[in-house]
């Protein structure tokens, strides 16, 4: 399916003759925009009449093939290589994109927030003005996804439960030795070993590994701490995994909390509460809530259960320490958000639902779920069981 | 060992008083300078008189812990909820690096090319002088590369010839049926199977996986085709990795071709030539020498031999056309250039030597190795051979 960018050209209205992107396909703007991924930068222009790529000639072949463009340029039709020889580079492309922007008739540019300033300013230089848009256009169209869309995430997920379920087995199949440290195969079980292990699966079905988190007692109280070394029993085990899927570019995303043998009555009370406020979440997601509506939510059981929060106090640094979800896509964080401020959800939305608790004397626990906003409520994309005990 | 940044304090000199970043833990700038990888952007200032993050609460304690700052401040340290209430999101971040920046008692501050539009224009609206610096200073200072860096790299390449093995062990061991399709344990040996290979055999190295190529026939013929679908005997099988440490974050590179069974006298030709353009590169590597010098030697045994490059026609688009190789560290493409134009060769430069041919009617050759520049000459950190037929 084609995106839908009328939305872009109502933005463009006026005020602004096209959007352009310069970036490489690592950036989700530029893959979405374009319909083409390359690993050096490369301009995407959008105009109401269409969309125009320019390359470098060794791209070119394969942009004119795959990218979703009207017209492919080269910088060599703009004779590049000769502008280098007179400019610094940032300056030899600026001059090159002015001509090719020209040549379609734009003279007013909008561009995304994270546009490079040395290519703005030295375009600037050259006439042409440029306004990085607040208004977030592109990333508001991305957060609504078709169907298609959809299924990518869907399949991403797939793959991450099938990491997630040899992780857990992993940790089942291990013996507690005396010290509590567990150990598989006559080895120290490590969080090194498990994200092997999550990494090795994920390949498998097609995923490209990036971060992982399986992270035990003090660094598990660390929402952002990757987690190292030994693995032990009685202390929690955070394990978050969010896989791109190699050939679609989406991700996935999905945390569970799990404890080997006996857990002290603290984390069986946060993780019963975690999943309380988890249900509470996803009870507030239908479209015509907010995000704030869903974080807030979260927030009210516990905070009603004497938790501290973020929303309470902004410098905390123990208790619900971040948002409570965001949206999911071709980045792992895009629109909308689900935390205070976030906006309203629509049809489309792919978002994660992510409550945890955090204290360095307790360890940490944290629950997730990636879920689409339906027309009448939410599907959930996960069917993985939130389980804390590993038997 | 910490980074020399007293160039960087030099570049500031009167005009300057520090220099920001504005990005994410891949932001390779970012990583340099401020010690401290995270997965959402982050802020960081330098000044002559040391160095000074900004980061949301949930990166607060690790970034105390683990960044080579002299200062970590918050971002609610500036009340930025209270100011997100109020502004789009890029005016309220401008607000609060605003009065960061004021609080070190900054007001011009230099920044990276790529720094992002949105902000750099919000934060002029704040009064702050900003200005993209186009003399690569921060991207100079990481290309020449300490002991540590170029064993990390070392590390990776080790990591790159223990996957290429793999790939090239698989293929050995490939049957080639009667169409010529290469052919293991009773199914076609395609690409995707060799790339799952090399994937699998770097994660067990502690490497993450990018994107590889294996790339065969037509495809090969596209240096930035990754490659899909079955191989095929007698035709040419590029394979080009460059995998990043997960620990260190630091890249390797290496291109090996191959042929299974009897290569035809033109790949056969264009290997011999491309061999002999490689160590005339080689040879052309020492201090002082450019990294246009190093791309000349290339082209000039190219066109001695009748071959086309882009030297001679920059819209080549089939025999020698892409550059000889490029710096590589944190980012796998990164300064020096070592095409036309490329900068003078110092000491701790790490640079890819990748001379190759293509044409669809043809397939592809190239053979690549990663040497780092000594005081005297080079030394190549990749001993892996350079053979074309797999018996």
């Amino acid at each position: 399916m084609e995106p839908d960018f009328s939305p872009l050209a109502e933005f463009l209205g006026d005020e602004f003759d096209g959007y352009l992107i310069s970036a490489d396909g690592s950036d989700s703007n530029q893959l979405y925009l374009s319909g083409f991924d390359a690993p050096d930068p490369y301009t995407t222009l959008y105009t109401p009449e269409g969309t125009h790529l320019l390359v470098s000639t060794l791209e070119y072949g394969r942009a004119k093939k795959e990218s979703r463009a009207a017209t492919v340029s080269r910088l060599s039709d703009y004779d590049y290589m000769a502008k280098v020889a007179e400019n610094p580079h940032v300056v030899a492309k600026a001059k090159t994109v002015a001509e090719f922007v020209a040549d379609h008739g734009v003279e007013t540019l909008a561009v995304p927030e994270d546009f490079p300033l040395g290519v703005a300013d030295a375009l600037r230089d050259e006439g042409v003005s440029i306004e990085a848009e607040t208004d977030d256009v592109l990333t508001t169209i991305r957060a609504v996804k078709d169907d298609d869309e959809v299924e990518y995430i869907h399949d991403a997920q797939d793959a991450n439960e099938a990491s997630m379920q040899a992780a857990e087995d992993l940790i089942r199949a291990a013996d507690i030795a005396d010290d509590g440290m567990l150990r598989y195969e006559g080895e120290p079980l490590t969080s090194e070993r498990v994200k092997e292990e999550i990494e090795v699966t994920l390949l498998r079905h097609g995923c490209a590994l990036d971060e992982t988190i399986v992270a035990c007692g003090a660094d598990a109280a660390d929402p952002h701490n990757r987690g190292s070394g030994p693995l032990y029993a009685n202390e929690s085990i955070i394990i978050d995994i969010f896989p791109r899927d190699k050939e679609t570019k989406y991700n996935g995303d999905m945390t569970r909390t799990f404890v080997k043998g006996e857990p002290s009555a603290k984390i069986r009370e946060w993780f019963d509460l975690t999943e309380e406020a988890f249900h509470a979440a996803l009870d507030a997601v239908e479209p015509g809530a907010t995000g704030e509506d869903v974080h807030d939510a979260v927030c009210d059981v516990y905070e009603a259960a004497g938790e501290n929060t973020l929303r309470a106090d902004q410098s905390a640094e123990t208790g619900f320490i971040h948002s409570t979800g965001h949206g999911i896509g071709l980045d792992v964080h895009e629109l909308p958000h689900v935390s205070q401020h976030g906006e309203e959800l629509k049809p489309g939305h792919v978002i994660t639902i992510e409550p945890g608790l955090y204290d360095p004397d307790v360890g940490g626990v944290r629950i997730e779920d990636l879920v689409v906003v339906t027309e009448d409520g939410y599907e959930n994309l996960t069917e993985y069981p939130v389980e804390l005990v590993v038997e």
